[in-house]
């Protein structure tokens, strides 16, 4: 059963493993340095659907098949599935998962959704409220750009510390019984705004949130940057994993270890995506294909995974509001 | 600690007490029939706010601190809060909550919210997970009407099927300790479709919802229907509910205290609600006002509150899709 340790962590006794996974991409990610770790790359991003929000839906569909099939499990023996996703009222989870008859915890965490979905369901398990459970997101680039920001046909300029969407899902199922690799401890992070106004810079945005959770974590556990391979965050890219560096340091933190999904998704030079990839999926397909392989295979054993979301709409930006942004944190050994 | 019984529904041990709870109302619902349980009645629906969006915020974050204030604990003392609303990214969530400094799990479940966070606020105490929790969820006429329908000034005409967004917030808080009343037992939703394209109909999109969730239950647990005071939907309306009705009986289930929020909050005629409140503010509501006081007072003392959502967005209508329903079922008692 967990327990809380410290202020803001909950500590699990090993009892809630990763059973499977999978991780879908699209095209670019598929063309990007992670490309060998993905269970299915998408020849367009159309997913066989004949609208993005559709497309979206049925990348989590089948990442979802994918993640029970290699878990063994039937969706039948599913007790509950936490899951979420950018679009307007999460229909890329509502209209993907109607079918699978999992009675369905919706979450609303925007980029940070993997990791609190995964705490969400590591914690349901480990406390046997409930046996098997499943955690995904999802983004796509296309129907991203044009509910934030303009229709592809439009052709809108980047600018420089923007980011792009990810094109991808990820779906893990936890059990009691599993290979794993095994969730440890979780921090749900609080919302922090420091007043950033740019929906371009949303690394920026934040940053600041990843660092209250990262120092909360360290805080409450004792534990050193030492003990962990990666710590891993979401989203950042490579603007925000700046500031986060700054900000950790200026807590007297100093992370050698760091990294971030979407400054590893893909190679930034050749693929033009000015400061890296974002959305839900970007650390969804990361964590649910490349970082829990090496974890089997033992090559990284403890990573802090931090996912970061951005809670704003294009009506909240418009309105001349702030971002304000939460992290989650969440524990992963390849040890039970 | 909770366990599982049958195979849909979480038994509590009756650790988690509603320690304390709030309810603000708008305008309309103030000149209601439950106007004397609210804490607050708005004088206009603006709540002092420039747009609908901040009076949304507003209202989650007066109500949150009122049922603080009646819990007697700080914002610091609050380990998690769990809430979401209807709003795109649910920004009245995002917006009105990132000022407590309490770690937040967002939600969504479209109008089933106040059911979803309360079972998962319950649930963390009950296992220990979390000392002392909040749920909570807001709508707002104003926002919803022109996020999901037409701007207010097009006075666009309303079909005899169609609910009204009840303005309101409902926010209760959870701990180990308090008067009550009790979180029993809680049954989590599958995503049920049935076909229903009509958005102006979503009494009859839901109904299926609660009608699945309700029989889980009863499977599940062999409850009687006499064993309850209400069966309480969240605003499946007059329309939904009387489907409900017929659905449940063709399943053998006749339950004659069956009511609903969306129902009781109006008065049908004098106010011209046509099928009568929706939105998450009204089971939120109703719930943290009439209900509560009626529990405390010993007058109702067990009680199913079944949350119901409609999964749709404005975009998966204009694709032609159907408006897939979750239902999630809490059994509160005022009896530990």
């Amino acid at each position: 059963m967990a327990s809380r340790v410290g202020r803001y962590t909950i500590r699990l006794d090993g009892c809630a493993a990763v059973r499977g996974y999978a991780g879908y991409a699209g095209k670019k990610e598929g063309e990007g340095p992670l490309s060998d770790a993905f269970d299915y790359i998408a020849e367009d991003n159309t997913f066989g659907e004949k609208t993005w929000e559709k497309s979206e839906s049925r990348m989590q569909k089948d990442t979802l098949n994918r993640a029970l099939a290699k878990s063994g499990v039937t969706p039948s023996t599913v007790d509950m599935i936490f899951a979420g996703d950018l679009l307007n009222q999460c229909i890329g989870s509502c209209f993907g998962l109607r079918e699978f008859g999992i009675p369905f915890v919706g979450l609303f965490g925007a980029c940070s959704t993997m990791a609190e979905s995964l705490a969400l369901a590591s914690l349901f398990v480990e406390n046997k409220s409930a046996n098997v459970t499943a955690a995904l997101t999802s983004s796509h680039f296309c129907s991203a750009e044009r509910q934030f920001r303009y229709p592809l046909e439009y052709g809108g300029q980047r600018t420089p510390n923007s980011q792009w969407t990810v094109t991808g899902c990820g779906a893990a199922v936890l059990a009691a019984d599993g290979d794993g690799p095994f969730v440890k401890e979780v921090t749900f992070g609080k919302i922090i705004d420091m007043g950033i106004k740019d929906a371009n810079n949303m690394g920026a945005a934040m940053a600041p949130a990843a660092a209250e959770t990262i120092k909360a974590y360290f805080d409450d556990t004792r534990a050193r940057a030492e003990d962990f391979d990666i710590i891993l965050t979401g989203d950042l890219g490579f603007v925000g994993h700046s500031l986060l560096c700054e900000l950790l340091e200026r807590e007297g933190l100093k992370l050698p270890n760091l990294a971030d999904c979407g400054m590893i998704i893909y190679d930034r030079e050749a693929q033009d995506v000015h400061a890296g990839g974002s959305g839900c999926g970007c650390s969804a397909l990361v964590l649910c294909s490349h970082i829990f392989n090496n974890m089997r295979a033992k090559k990284i054993n403890e990573i802090l995974f931090v996912g970061t979301g951005a809670l704003m709409s294009p009506t909240s930006v418009q309105q001349g509001e702030s971002i304000p942004s939460v992290a989650h944190l969440v524990h992963i050994s390849s040890k039970k």
